[in-house]
């Protein structure tokens, strides 16, 4: 039986959980995939918490020279995270022929250019399927299970932080600041959330998951941000109202225009498959022009689904004789011939703070009638003391289209655009 | 550029698709994924069908021979169908030397030890993702996206046919009868539809499914089959009434006492993802020990849903040099060593008429009670003339004790039980 050594690098949350589900199921590996696989090494600087997690103290090694000059160590898997130490270590694995796994979106997302490069050189594996939507396999199957497909679209809910924040905001009216303190206080959420509720985690992601299914560069600056913290709960009700669901999607299409790609808060229709992806969980949709719709659904964070992912990876190194590169020029910059979109088209829904007087409804509809922006549905209702509130849902239209109709009607003098949030189609 | 060269065994709706994909799509191909895949040679026996597809008259081959003796077939794509002259051409194709990709359940379920063993001689590739759920990429999953877990579960909707007349009979109060009558129409259903129907194409793929997912066979043979022909549109009513949608399940179990593989009409609890999958889409809901739930979706059947996974194989066969077989002993019959359990644990739901006179109720809930059946919620109405129905919804218990309740209760002389159908957990 192929005997196989991996070392694990940083041994948190993910690295712990890559660490028990490799040792714990030893013997289930060897008989299932005919290798034998030993976590011969580890690093950590914090001696006690690798202690914990039951390594014993020989397997610790004190620094990254330990393990790239170990002969016993094929596999690295890079659990450190950030794009300092995470990204010299791999760096030099790779330069000394290892096999690399790593869960690390913003490393890969900024440097797979480099780090491609430096194991084309040496004929090694560069495996990232932990990097995006937990233990779902959505990088394999780009890769290995959609190649027919000229893939048109691509549409997830990729961060597990704010799905549950939203989730908690739709399902029990709770406020974002009511729903972020919950996440946190179950470790759903960070310290310092903004990674997540910015979007940066599902903008890193996106741009890994576009470049994959466009088949071509698609660098994380190219990504139209917005987080979640303007997300007010009275938005949420209204969509829900209306039939809708708020998300943070992470939004990718192709056709002959160019590439779109954008994280922001969506509402999704009732019935949609994504509607239902609640709390934890992840889902990524993807249409392509053979297959179709095809949704890939499951937990997008945590140590065993993250592991489950690593350990998948490892596995396939260890089991796979070749390792497949980018097809497409993958550099630091998007290629030239590529068009990125920014004035993209969507469905928008409008909250409009407005003076209750005869007239003023005309207003703001002729403003969005200048602009092309016509509207499907809306509601109206007395706010007291004067003022109403109106809602509306749009038809699909240009995103500078909208935001030149806020900006006039914000200048109309009788109303005050609220909110304006993207409705996914 | 590698170049590769494909033959088409078939030109029926997969075959045609598969040309379709493969000659369209050869320039995206050819960028994407580095290799030029050109279709050298089909075989179908009514050339007229060949040629209204856009085969060019001298690549369409006269017989067998002619595709296996030729140099430039690397690949050869069986779309037959069946076991006679399928399992032949892919087994001579297999011995000269050609990767095959097949769609073919019922061969892969029953003869797949045969076939890879002659794979395995001449180092040749066994692709069969398209037997399996369409376009969805589930076994690329299995084999190469969670191997890191031990599979407890799998539940699947994996026939279109039969999900296509239960929603219609779920969402439009259909008869059995209509409903089938309204697939034949559309093309979903075949003039002899008992191949879908009766659960023997869902069997087939489950089989196949499990046998990866619990690494050991599961012969055809070993799956306990219950078509929807019997079902009537009252319980599928009843069944919505109390929160359940009824779908033609396929459900792998793996634990310590052994393996239970089933295809059966059951219920589904509104919410759970698989419920909202719909007419001719197809969905697998695993749930592994590291991952936890994972759920694939997608259409399960058509031309280019299946040309899709086909064409997807055909390219991971051009693409890799590695191919993988069985790690477990894939023969004809199951490990000595796996016990198939037929006493399977399940909910119930059961439908009794009764006479309508007091003691009737308590009769029956004693029978229940004896064999370890206790009920969740029942509903009890008066049907006119002496009669009563009882709908109600059990307890998780064993299969045999339901059939020996039901035994019991019909000899009862004042209840006879209308229906008993699975509900899932």
């Amino acid at each position: 039986m192929k005997k196989v050594g991996v070392a694990i690098l940083g041994m948190g949350v993910v690295g712990g959980g890559t660490y028990r589900i490799l040792t714990e199921n030893k013997e289930f590996f060897a008989r299932t995939q005919d290798v034998e696989i030993t976590v011969v090494s580890v690093l950590e600087t914090n001696a006690e918490r690798a202690k914990a997690a039951g390594v014993p103290e020989e397997a610790i090694a004190s620094n990254i020279a330990e393990i790239v000059g170990n002969p016993d160590v094929n596999i690295v898997v890079e659990c450190i995270g950030g794009t300092g130490a995470a990204k010299d270590f791999v760096l030099v694995s790779l330069q000394a022929g290892k096999h690399v796994v790593t869960s690390n979106k913003e490393l890969y997302s900024k440097y797979s250019y480099e780090l491609e490069r430096a194991a084309k050189r040496q004929h090694v594996g560069l495996y990232f399927e932990a990097s995006c939507v937990g233990g779902v396999p959505v990088i394999r199957t780009l890769l290995d299970g959609l190649q027919a497909n000229r893939i048109s679209s691509l549409m997830g809910i990729i961060n597990g932080t704010t799905n549950y924040i939203l989730t908690k905001m739709t399902e029990e009216g709770a406020s974002y600041e009511e729903a972020l303190k919950d996440a946190k206080r179950l470790g759903y959420a960070e310290a310092d959330p903004s990674a997540d509720v910015e979007g940066f985690d599902a903008a890193y992601k996106l741009s890994i998951l576009s470049s994959l299914a466009f088949h071509t560069k698609v660098p994380f600056s190219k990504v139209v941000r917005e987080g979640i913290t303007n997300v007010s709960v009275e938005d949420v009700s209204d969509g829900k109202a209306l039939g809708y669901v708020l998300k943070l999607l992470a939004i990718g299409k192709q056709s002959d225009e160019g590439i779109e790609v954008r994280v922001h808060p969506a509402f999704v229709r009732k019935g949609h498959p994504l509607a239902s992806v609640s709390d934890g969980f992840n889902a990524v949709f993807v249409t392509g022009d053979a297959v179709g719709d095809v949704m890939l659904y499951g937990r997008g964070a945590g140590a065993l689904p993250t592991g489950s992912a690593i350990v998948s990876d490892v596995i396939y190194a260890a089991t796979h004789v070749d390792h497949k590169y980018s097809t497409f020029k993958n550099t630091e910059n998007a290629d030239k011939n590529v068009a990125f979109i920014e004035d993209y088209k969507s469905a928008y829904y409008l909250r409009i703070s407005v003076d209750d007087e005869s007239g003023t409804l005309a207003k703001i509809t002729s403003v969005l009638g200048k602009n092309h922006v016509s509207i499907v549905e809306m509601i109206q209702r007395a706010k007291g003391e004067g003022k109403a509130e109106i809602v509306l849902i749009t038809h699909e239209t240009h995103e500078f289209a909208v935001r030149n109709a806020v900006a006039k009607i914000n200048a109309l003098g009788v109303a005050e655009i609220k909110s304006v949030l993207r409705v996914a189609s």
